[in-house]
């Protein structure tokens, strides 16, 4: 059996159930209507936030960020329970709690305070 | 109601069922074996493919490839059953086919030609 073979059927059995989530990946971009509007017209994905300075994507399983340079460095996004164990939480402007890690060769990896979450996102979308 | 519950609201109803899906996202790292060590160690994911050069790790929801560098950009990758629309299609490897889009702000999206894919896989994971 393939390893594709082998990860369809280990999904399609559930193994992953208990697998973290990748909530959303953020990407930098420099104008976000114009990103938003590439996005949009490329894929098939909805608008759930968007003001001059970010924009949430939704996609079927997960969500793209678009961020206008300043705040945050482009990441990947991983609720989880225990998440202040990571270190000190920040809060955000619309009430979610997060701390940003790096793995080492400079990736950012956000940690979301699930608690901090609506049920159904924090379940894993 | 808030833009998080909307979200949720939606999310249950199926309304997000029609869109794409992020297959995984692909990071770059010096070190494969060391970067391997830190996701697993950090969350809890599953290695589902590894050699010297890349590796690609489960989640819940979908993947995580942590690649060496001189292959690939780092980029977020998303199936289709009309990636050839986007232009010619590149043979990898592993058999998958692909083309790879900037957004216009340096970002890679890697369309993956949905039929190349397992079919659990390409169906949204």
């Amino acid at each position: 059996m393939t390893n594709a073979a082998q990860e369809a059927e280990a999904r399609m059995h559930g193994a992953f159930d208990s697998l973290d989530t990748l909530d959303h990946v953020a990407l930098l971009v420099k104008d976000v209507a114009a990103a938003v509007a590439w996005y949009t017209r490329t894929f098939r994905c909805r608008v759930i936030y968007q003001d001059g300075t970010w924009a949430m994507l939704a996609f079927r399983n997960a969500r793209l960020a678009l961020m206008a340079p300043g705040r945050h460095p482009p990441h990947v996004a991983i609720p989880r329970e225990d998440a202040a164990r990571f270190g000190p939480l920040e809060a955000h402007r619309d009430g979610i709690r997060s701390i940003y890690l790096t793995d080492g060769d400079g990736n950012s990896i956000e940690v979301l305070d699930a608690s901090s979450l609506s049920p159904v996102r924090g379940s894993g979308g």
